[in-house]
């Protein structure tokens, strides 16, 4: 299992309301890929979204954001945190 | 006091240490600013560096960055979360 942070662009004028109804929808999908979405920012100006998982791969991750209707733009292993 | 995620490009390679190390050039110049890193994350293979602060403005975040010696390539306010 790793640390994966993915990028989402597009989503100007996203409300606290719709990350969540978005983020529940990975958390619906999440399972059977072993994943599990932890937090979620969005910057309603630029329409970026970052969401940070758990994963067992980067590909795991994009398949659950595409089960939950949002595929991501970029995910990227964050093995290096402090 | 808002939340701010920020964006490094070109530290492909970095390591845990040479992280912390640039997160605590940080947290010895937030103060002055009313800045509070958080958390960075780092992905080695695309040298791609987030951080999560809260702060008063994202220029406040830049201006701390600056002084740590590692401007960052884009400062967002995330004031969207889950």
């Amino acid at each position: 299992m790793g640390t994966f942070m993915d990028v989402h662009h597009g989503f100007q004028g996203i409300t606290n309301e719709q990350l969540r109804e978005a983020h529940e929808k990975d958390l619906a999908h999440e399972k059977s890929e072993g994943v599990h979405f932890e937090r979620a920012w969005a910057d309603p100006e630029s329409g970026v979204v970052y969401c940070l998982s758990t994963a067992p791969s980067a590909d795991a991750v994009q398949r659950v954001h595409e089960k939950a209707g949002h595929r991501a733009d970029e995910v990227h292993p964050v093995p290096v945190t402090v």
